[in-house]
């Protein structure tokens, strides 16, 4: 859609937007309305006017914020990798063990998905929906915390905690399985709280790991 | 689509359909078929047409054996559950500990879904496009399995292997988190094969599970 056939809110031509903290809130507010309309509605069958209507502003006013619908869903999942990296900077800098450093990370994570549902479905589900310029982008930031996962489970191989035969990007993939897959159950209102299903799925995957029942190593299939 | 405007292949009116080997055989090579180009393309994106290209037949043909594109979806996610539920029916009738079960039920889910990629994901990934009707059909045979894994889980529990205080329902959302996810990222033609991954997942679960580090129970939230 170019700019010309979008209505206007304002007789002025559109301002230039400024970066502040009043527009970063905006912004936010708005992402979060829609993951909860994208969440329930599907990210395909959702206009950028219910959008609009779920805000409570004029749709031309809500280009004010973004320039699409796929740049909402974009806006969207960037600000879920930005937060999955705040959670990872956050343990990288604890001094404590690895398999300690991968507890609380799965613990903070789902914490996050938990209380993060609509996002977290969104992401899961309508990633493959982006441009592929920007799911390129996406697909950068996402491996930021899985090389994450992978160097706590080398680190613990290194130490013996973990059987060293075993590939660290299959026991992160299975990390996030369980981190991951949340969105498709998790009910808010249930009796499991976030907190709660955190502190059980990080001691559930630390003791998966460690558990030193892994089976034998294959020859890597095609290896040269 | 009602039948009146579907092309046909042969100049009589379309015979009543027999069941029978042959037919069941053709209909799988089509939902077989269909499943890799939903994977790669998208269901929303593949038409019959497309369906009918691939198989090799006319698109007035297919209509033998499917009445609509939501209809081969629906057949696709009735056949991974059949396919799941003969894996419960042969775990469950082995004369072994539940948490021995549990590890060769996994190991063997795992293992289809790594041979069963196209598949797997239009049925993680499209199982809300059904209609509503079939959607409860299909939500129906999947609890089937997900009970068998709670009762093997409530089992273990009874024995002392399992921690009592957790629920079996959140331990048995993480091993589907592990076995499903894989279509988000297996490569068939990676270094991991199906059965070394089943093996791998089969001891990290069980390991998971009796690692006897579980953190203490919440009082239920909203509990009467």
């Amino acid at each position: 859609m170019s700019t010309t056939d979008k209505p206007r809110s304002r007789s002025k031509a559109r301002p230039k937007r400024r970066e502040g903290a009043g527009l970063k809130r905006r912004q936010r507010e708005i992402v979060d309305t829609a993951a909860e309309i994208f969440y329930r509605k599907g990210y395909s069958e959702t206009s950028v006017q219910d959008v609009a209507d779920a805000v409570g502003i004029l749709k031309g006013s809500l280009y004010y914020y973004i320039d699409s619908k796929e740049d909402l869903l974009f806006q969207m999942l960037r600000e879920v990798h930005e937060d999955a990296k705040s959670i990872v900077t956050d343990t990288a800098a604890l001094d404590i063990p690895p398999l300690e450093r991968l507890r609380i990370y799965v613990q903070r994570h789902v914490e996050y998905n938990a209380r993060n549902l609509a996002r977290i479905a969104v992401y899961c589900h309508d990633f493959g929906l982006l441009t592929p310029e920007r799911r390129e982008a996406i697909v950068g930031q996402r491996d930021y915390y899985q090389d994450f996962v992978q160097g706590l489970i080398q680190e613990a191989q290194g130490r013996g905690d973990v059987d060293p035969s075993v590939d660290p990007a299959l026991i992160s993939n299975a990390v996030f399985g369980v981190v991951n897959w949340l969105y498709t159950w998790y009910q808010p209102d249930g009796p499991a709280s976030p907190e709660y299903l955190g502190k059980l799925y990080g001691e559930m995957i630390v003791d998966g790991v460690t558990g030193g029942r892994m089976p034998e190593a294959p020859t890597p299939r095609g290896a040269t």
